[in-house]
């Protein structure tokens, strides 16, 4: 008698993870701690299946997560809602499955994303932090909010964001992105927030943006020079760097 | 001739550390690592004299800080703007100066405190958090916000709060404290937030407080007992334990 054939699921899980320990969400080469091997790892000890996951953002090394959203397809019975509470009993402790929900048949993590919220964190005090310096960036010189603001709008809107993409990407690929929102805040504890919702992002996108804006923040970039670098659409036109990885948290995708 | 009379100088810092590997501010017994005794040791070695620390709270084990104040007189002469960034070059990485000014001869962090403010976080999700496990306490049950703020109202202002206080305390002193302010919220993250301030506080009186309300927010004691509890003015008529001092976190000292 042939087995009796179990239904394939389409199953979604929201991960978080401190992003410190990890090189990054994908492997760049062999032998790295990355969060897809670690998951993987123990997606596949609790279904007892090989697995293949498809993330929606494959964040940087020491980038952290409140928010990344993986799929994957399997024919394990495991309940849905005891899920969660097996996978997060075999991850280790900088890593955690927030939840975890059957999804439409078809349902890719990556490609059926519709949007990307991504929030970068600095503080400007003299002094160091006992407790942010794991999760913000510190900046030692005062940072002007209003000049930074100023300066983001003309980001706002499809635009080709080369000039902001990591050099050496795949060249035959579109380098143009919808970023809806760009909001930058000081909050009452002092830190200041870039908050940055895109349809997608480019590698390095999001640290790109805030390095230029800092340096305008800083007085060492004029304002204007903000749109002139998003025109050139060449990372070669961008004297900025990227800011430090461990201030930025993808925060939410939607779907 | 003789040495020249140094002046003496009152100096006021802004402490935070991350309570995790502290044995708390003060020691209970020999060998432990204090907040008091690194930062002794930190200041001792940066005004190259002996020193008697003062602290407007004197937080438990595990308790974090961002607020926290300590005083002392010294002779040293090292200049007040270098003595935050002298002091952070040889503190460890949990620990860290935010502010040093000069204060007022007679000025002292615990006895010129007007009010200590403290935060408690707690987060009701089903699955463990990779992020917020060191901050904020994690209660797998859900939590009626709206009746442990109803059940707090009677806590608020000047009573005799010996029901909340770690039991054992001196039995010479005063158990009244005026309790200004005790509000509690939903975050948008999903974290609960206990915000309490207060002349003072007894010891471990803001994780009993919490861990009173939190058992009328699970259902488990209906709210009406919290003034009854109040009324005891002794711990032994308090069922509810304390909650976790990792999800406490000193926030600010006013004078």
């Amino acid at each position: 008698m042939p087995a009796e054939h179990a239904a394939e699921r389409t199953l979604k899980l929201r991960v978080e993870y401190d992003g410190t320990a990890f090189s990054g969400y994908q492997a760049q080469g062999q032998g790295e701690r990355t969060v897809q091997s670690v998951l993987t790892g123990a997606v596949s000890l609790v279904t007892q299946q090989g697995v293949t996951l498809m993330a929606a953002g494959r964040t940087d090394t020491g980038v952290h997560d409140l928010g990344q959203v993986v799929s994957f397809t399997t024919t394990a019975r495991v309940p849905i809602e005891r899920l969660a509470i097996a996978l997060n009993s075999v991850l280790p402790p900088d890593i955690a499955v927030a939840e975890a929900e059957e999804a439409p048949a078809g349902f890719h993590a990556r490609f059926s994303a519709k949007r990307r919220s991504y929030t970068y964190l600095l503080w400007t005090r003299r002094s160091r932090s006992a407790l942010w310096g794991r999760y913000a960036l510190h900046v030692r010189r005062p940072v002007n909010v209003e000049q930074m603001q100023a300066a983001s709008q003309v980001l706002v809107g499809s635009h080709d964001f080369a000039a902001f993409a990591k050099s050496g990407g795949d060249p035959g690929k579109t380098t143009v992105r919808d970023l809806q929102r760009l909001a930058i805040r000081r909050a009452p504890s002092g830190l200041i927030l870039f908050k940055l919702t895109a349809n997608g992002f480019l590698r390095s996108m999001v640290r790109n943006i805030v390095g230029t804006l800092l340096e305008v923040g800083v007085g060492d970039l004029p304002p204007e020079m903000v749109a002139e670098i998003l025109k050139s659409r060449d990372r070669i036109h961008n004297p900025c760097a990227p800011v430090a990885p461990h201030g930025l948290c993808l925060m939410r995708v939607d779907y």
